[in-house]
């Protein structure tokens, strides 16, 4: 199962964010894989993404930690909730953002493969909390947290 | 003064963000307006961006918000420290993002043109922080803080 990119599980009738959606052939496309207890993203922003020149701009990577984050709310919340579905490849919970709080640390710089770790902090009802760290050759360049809230 | 858009009164070679760089033709153009003690801009996302049908994808909401508040912090900086220099299009400070906090308050709905507004909070040193309110036909969509630094 942990071969298949978290957005491959969603529906493909809510499978339209520019983000992550594999319904939306013009957006960025991002692949999220849980990996035991983590969840990996990785990226390369295209150069019209820049903010100062030479570093990615801020929208770009606040972009790619929401559907990094929502996705890895989702299967972490299903991996909570039913194991065993997950691990057929049946995601039983999809999420959506209620909050989302990103630290810049450094700037990023354009032109290499952006690494997104998620890590799961809690679970509180239909509250999923992640904590999210974007690397840039090895190097820490954003920190992230969203609160992401299960759909009924 | 005040008819000039923040972003216009940037220098040319630090114009390239994707989000608001009058470099960057293939980015969002975001403007923003200092209108007294608020900042305004309004921008009407086009259909690619959607989230769950029907909905402006979150990443969208984030990008905007961080080049609003970027230049609203400019704009009220600049204000503090030489509103004569403003006055005459003479932006003095320049402001990246150290941290940007968004919450989502209800679905953003697509095709419809959104106005964000700008409120300062403070100005402490190099640290400038603006809180951000995003509107779609009249409601509340989407509250945001950005902790903006003025760059040396």
């Amino acid at each position: 199962m942990t071969q298949i990119a978290i957005q491959d599980l969603y529906p493909v009738e809510f499978a339209h964010c520019f983000g992550c959606g594999t319904q939306n052939s013009e957006g960025h496309g991002l692949k999220t894989y849980l990996k035991g207890d983590l969840t990996v993203s990785t990226f390369t922003p295209d150069s019209k993404y820049t903010a100062l020149p030479g570093s990615v701009y801020g929208g770009l990577i606040a972009s790619i930690l929401d559907c990094h984050g929502t996705a890895s709310a989702a299967a972490f919340a299903s991996k909570a909730n039913n194991p065993d579905e997950l691990e057929k490849g049946n995601l039983s919970v999809r999420c959506v953002t209620g909050n989302l709080n990103i630290s810049f640390k450094k700037p990023t710089p354009m032109g290499e493969p952006l690494t997104i770790v998620g890590k799961l902090k809690s679970i509180d009802g239909r509250k999923v909390t992640v904590s999210m760290d974007l690397f840039a050759l090895d190097q820490l360049c954003a920190t992230g947290e969203i609160l992401a809230i299960t759909l009924k």
